[in-house]
């Protein structure tokens, strides 16, 4: 849940990233509404008249914050761009992709973002497009270009391959992801997440599955 | 969005449904931070005193509001029981549920409902376990037994009803409910709701459909 931090920031960046940094922090706990920019300013170390030259409002930071949280993926697209990889039957790699996605996508603080942003939804929909579209939304890019990638080399029929990234996400994800958001609950225990994954790598692969090869 | 309300109420009884109706209105329209007991006496018509006979607190208030919202799944249970009671291969069945699923579930108060809770989930966990579980867990429950009678006439292959269900929910609600969780987009034009029921009954029937018959 960090912002990335490029290699060389000047002094200004720096505290740039201190603030939003600890905005971030400040949003997961106490929610939107239970943030001042007094707290920021306290958490980042900056005074109040410093951290409005950088955001002129709450809401600014919001956006920011959030915003900053967007390359947290980046592991995602890697662990999907290489389990994809192979030119074999991709049940196996399927599986493994599945449970990992699964671990990621339960971190307790991901979870909290995710419930912060949906809770903010109505008020900033810029901000949850954004969030989506440029966090998921990569790897669901990512998962489709595979699928045309096993289209093509006949191991799976995938007409509409953003489609069938999406039904692999919803089949995967809907049973946890909902428990996460309804309950709070952000624990599992590891087989309880490999049989959510096997059942939707298997009703995938019944959907999708090519009976060419 | 409307508490269940008997036939002969007593006047106490009475009181009690307009403080729970007024509190469902403000937590939907202003969220927990943003609703006072207060505004609820103010809405619903009583004192103070009275608001406080009812709900010790707000906490106690939010949880009865939340609760009073759980019998609105009840025309999608009568939906499901009806669309799929036929004794024939059910993909026109399954494609006439899933649009009307897809339309109950879009309504705008009922995705404001969902935001609400997910928000507080991580404060109210038993609130939202119960919310989902007696609202939208007994349409699962329905169209697991709907699966269940279709394995047996052998026009479905369901070796887990409860994981079909869910299946079925995840490959049809992942991508609009998604949008309207992170966008507050509440407003879906009929075509576009056709084409996610389609697509995810296809899915489905290649996943789950027998080849028995």
């Amino acid at each position: 849940m960090k912002p990335t931090i490029a290699v060389a920031l000047t002094r200004p960046q720096k505290k740039r990233v201190a603030i939003v940094e600890a905005a971030v922090r400040l949003f997961l706990d106490s929610g939107f509404d239970g943030t001042s920019m007094d707290d920021v300013a306290a958490k980042a170390g900056v005074s109040k008249p410093t951290l409005y030259r950088y955001f002129a409002d709450k809401d600014g930071l919001y956006a920011a914050a959030v915003q900053a949280t967007v390359d947290d993926v980046d592991h995602l697209l890697r662990l999907v761009a290489e389990e994809l990889a192979s030119d074999v039957h991709p049940r196996k790699e399927l599986r493994r992709l599945a449970i990992k996605m699964l671990s990621a996508l339960m971190r307790p603080d991901l979870l909290r973002l995710r419930r912060l942003v949906i809770a903010q939804a109505d008020k900033f929909p810029e901000v949850g497009q954004n969030w989506f579209s440029q966090g998921f939304g990569r790897v669901l890019d990512t998962l489709a270009a595979a699928f045309t990638r096993y289209d093509k080399s006949g191991y799976l029929r995938v007409r509409d391959p953003m489609l069938a990234a999406n039904h692999f996400a919803g089949l995967l994800l809907w049973i946890p992801l909902n428990r996460a958001m309804f309950t709070g609950q952000v624990k599992y225990d590891i087989s309880e997440l490999e049989t959510y994954a096997n059942a939707a790598v298997e009703a995938f692969l019944e959907g999708y599955g090519s009976r060419r090869r």
